[in-house]
């Protein structure tokens, strides 16, 4: 059996009692149950052990390379093809994605659909099931994890006063590619000086100056899969309240990771962060972390409103705790780490004590 | 007025009569008509003149610089916030954004409005407005489109036997990176020989070899708006079926580019490029382009599906007719183009005929 074919069989055993088959319509799903990597694709799954893919003329020959194993419908309207299918298989209750499905969207399906499928809307199966990851899929996400390692290496060894937040966020790029990246994860983030403490910047045209906090949050995408690090340093001279911040949120960071192990809740690993951050005398401003794997942002997502259920054996998180204070700087330190039952191993590895430049 | 303010009279001026309010959603949508480049926001439009903007704390410093002229509301669940004031202004029939919406998030909607607010339907206002371009909109895109020719120039002088459709992609974002460009706007497709056949290539390791067809299609993004270039090359000696194929696809395209006038229908245009293409002895296999601007696929779409309105003064599409002979090699000639009253002015303006490096 294959990996995915593994993984189609778990989304069935996933299946509420509420449906007979399952229609995935979302991109990234239909890439981690099938193998395919073009833009439009949908998969029907029965209970019954049908399965049948479907994309349009652009990608027939991808697709008969990439699905081997199973039918391919050629439709430019994928899911609706795939409910025909579902009609045609005698699925009389047809599950689909209520966080992917736009409410036009339901519209054709039920039109599709007509009185002959009932569809049920579900839940997110395939995004519960794709947080905990198989070997395949450590294999690749630690390889875009070593990419991303190497780039900060190499991109350390050039700061210098005058280099600006565009330039270093091109070298990491530049960097993440020469060491075999297939592209960047996300939009790389540089902040220097004052610019750290904004949690989401983007790189501008500002010179680096002795004394400024270099905070840089990219990672590499390798074989669809998305590394996320953030390392904050610091341009010589370091001033106190750098080294002290910067030690504070580094302890933070290292019992939040220690305690994302197997059982943990999402939602109590963020409320411990922010208890940290206050504790510190701080004010917490974003999530503690979030699933990584082929998407950048998935489930389990480590924030006050999730309700993600406990962690388990080899869910990928990132763990990134950061204090930021307005108009003088921030401190951000972030990996993507692996849950295990003694807590958590980390994925990226870069030195994560105050680097001063 | 402002450009943004400019916009959004006219979203509210395009309200049908079904709805008091308008919750704009869809993020490219609100940065259109804010100016807001975030990852998370929202927009309230009332009848009566209401202007409500809302993001998340990540993004307050970055929101209170671009979108200075509206009040900010600092809330994650950004469109629930939204309703909320809705309610609190009185609005009896809010308006959602049908293809933007998914069923659960519309579930959330719901309950944020409870018997306060009707949700109503509502079908893409923003995207048909966004299909006409201003004169500031049209200065971005030709300057996205200058970048991308530019490229085209510096790559065309590098080709040679033995580079490989991976190294020529990373000369093509290098360049436009160099020439200004903020990003790519979409994966760049390099396909060498047989591997010009598929409409939707992925480059790979395959080495330029003499006789190739080098089919590039590629494209800057230049502050939020996306240019979209195929230009289709051979690597001497040529052969006269290439030469032939590609004056036969040139042909098409320079007819389908001085057709898409004012008046025009999108659906026409398209079938009558499919009528070209099959006169000539072969298949169409995918539409004859779309929209350009903030994204770099949009409203309207030249297809056959489409039923979008007849192009207007300044609406900017592409233009980009192919013929694939499988195993053997295909070209694409793509140009984007602003259409007016006697046809259409390209914004791209690289070489077209056949080049024999």
């Amino acid at each position: 059996m294959t990996a995915h074919a593994r993984r189609r069989a778990a989304v069935v055993a996933a299946f509420p009692d509420t449906i007979d088959a399952f229609l995935v319509s979302r991109v990234v799903n239909v890439r981690y149950l099938t193998g395919f990597t073009g833009s439009n694709a949908a998969l029907l799954l029965g209970r019954d052990g049908i399965a049948v893919f479907a994309t349009d003329g652009r990608y027939v020959t991808q697709a008969a390379a990439e699905v081997p194993d199973l039918e391919c419908v050629d439709a430019r309207a994928s899911a609706n093809a795939l409910v025909a299918r579902a009609v045609a298989a005698g699925a009389g209750r047809l599950g689909i994605e209520a966080s992917e499905v736009t409410v036009s969207q339901l519209e054709t399906l039920r039109v599709a659909a007509a009185e002959n499928v009932e569809l049920v809307e579900v839940g997110e199966i395939v995004e519960l099931l794709r947080a905990v990851k198989d070997g395949e899929e450590l294999d690749r996400l630690g390889r875009a994890c070593a990419i991303t390692d190497a780039a900060f290496a190499d991109v350390l060894a050039e700061l210098r006063p005058g280099v600006t937040e565009r330039e270093v966020a091109w070298w990491l790029h530049t960097s993440m590619r020469d060491h075999g990246a297939e592209g960047l994860a996300f939009e790389t983030i540089v902040a220097f000086g004052p610019h750290s403490a904004i949690p989401h910047h983007r790189p501008t045209g500002r010179e680096l100056a002795p004394g400024d906090l270099v905070k840089m949050d990219f990672g590499a995408r390798y074989d669809g899969y998305h590394a996320d690090m953030t390392r904050t340093v610091v341009m010589s001279p370091a001033a106190q309240w750098q080294r002290d911040l910067h030690a504070e949120v580094l302890d933070i960071q290292q019992s939040c990771a220690a305690a994302a192990r197997v059982g943990a809740f999402p939602r109590d690993l963020d409320a411990a962060a922010r208890a940290a951050i206050e504790a510190s005398g701080h004010q917490p401003s974003h999530g503690l972390g979030h699933g990584v794997g082929l998407e950048v942002h998935e489930r389990p997502f480590l924030s006050a409103a999730t309700s993600d259920p406990a962690l388990a054996e080899n869910v990928t998180v990132t763990i990134e705790p950061g204090i930021y204070l307005p108009e003088r700087g921030g401190v951000r330190i972030e990996d993507s780490v692996v849950v295990s039952a003694g807590g958590s191993r980390s994925l990226t590895s870069s030195e994560r004590t105050l680097i001063e430049c």
